[in-house]
């Protein structure tokens, strides 16, 4: 699984990928990643890569050439990749969908800045079109990051250990229970007794209980629709 | 405003800060930005942080001592700090969050690696507790970025142009209308000869239907709730 990432900024997030589960995965030839700058694609003097709206608006637009030639090189190298813009005007990123795009041989993700992008550009180019959430943010960079991240956990191999995969938050609508570890009294607040037990369905059943009350309490929509799944199941 | 990012992989994000906005802010001294390592307060040999889970389950979670240790250091120095842990499974991020703790003189953002913290570190030094999206990712990095950048850019003065924080998305449960810019014809794609022609009323009743019409398509969540907004101002 390869990503390029297409940004004005690539230097912004290259050292993400320098440490930890992505560096190795890269070590590993399990995941690449590669970064194309637009400004390197630009027609204009000054490798220009922005304009004044038409009609009125504050603020500048990514224009459609430098982008759309950039794009034009990555889709030349890779054929069959899957283009996913990023802006808040799409619909949001899920878990699901990071799962579904694991499968995927190459995915370009498309940076935003300044007021967006041309609108033809998402027109003329975009598989899909993702935000990460009901914010604002200063650039797509960080937004093609958790796609990346998110994306290349679920990857085989990725994750040492593929157990971490299962009973993550969201898989059927529920928050994830509270963890605790090592020491048993912290500041005078103790882990819960059963859970030293080692009795495995109790503690289960605990967990449950205790994600149920976290779903709820922090996100009544995803508890709702657990209900309902239950419900089905039924 | 400062912000404290607590984090165990400080140099996978130090580099966010290097360019573009938020660096032209810090230089400014509008924003700061200081990592913290819970790896530099850890109580026990090699440097530890992470302990196996007790109760079962797969994963390391991270061990409340380390991270207990950094965080009574940072409120030693910033004794008006407000604490947001960085996690899955919490109420979800959004631009009103933004617009709320841009007002706060210091934040620090925590985050999480592995199966996440102690739910005893939660319990004693949050204040808040922030879920960027319905995704899992690698750690609670990418996360504290997004709440850095996005309440960077509500502070007065990071936006060249302050302009630019009005008509966002999400500001009236609306996304933005499609931006153009020049060239005219793109790959035979034109511009709605209407912006071309200087008429501001009617160019505003094109943007509104457009947003409208994007906001049904991608997010009939937010749509609803605008519909309900317009029924309230009556």
């Amino acid at each position: 699984m390869r990503f390029s990432i297409v940004t004005l900024f690539p230097h912004l997030i290259e050292s993400y990928f320098s440490d930890s589960i992505l560096h190795r995965a890269i070590e590993q030839g399990l995941i690449g990643v590669d970064f194309v700058n637009p400004r390197d694609f630009s027609p204009h003097r000054f490798a220009k890569t922005d304009d004044y709206q038409v009609g009125g608006g504050a603020g500048l637009v990514l224009e459609p050439l430098a982008l759309s030639n950039a794009l034009d090189f990555v889709k030349k190298k890779n054929p069959k990749t899957h283009i996913i813009f990023l802006t808040p005007c799409a619909k949001l990123f899920s878990q699901n969908d990071a799962k579904c795009l694991s499968k995927k041989s190459h995915i370009t993700l498309v940076c935003g800045r300044y007021e967006g992008f041309d609108e033809r550009l998402i027109e003329l180019y975009a598989d899909e079109v993702f935000s990460i959430g009901d914010f604002i943010l200063t650039g797509g960079e960080i937004a093609a990051l958790c796609l990346c991240d998110s994306i290349s956990r679920q990857v085989e191999g990725v994750l040492g250990n593929s157990d971490s995969l299962q009973g993550e938050s969201y898989e059927e609508f529920l928050l994830e229970s509270p963890n605790f570890t090592k020491p048993h009294n912290f500041k005078n607040l103790l882990i819960p007794s059963e859970y030293s037990k080692g009795n495995h369905a109790r503690i289960h059943s605990l967990k449950l209980k205790a994600s149920e009350a976290k779903t709820r309490f922090h996100r009544l929509d995803l508890y709702i629709r657990y209900k309902q799944r239950l419900k089905d199941e039924k």
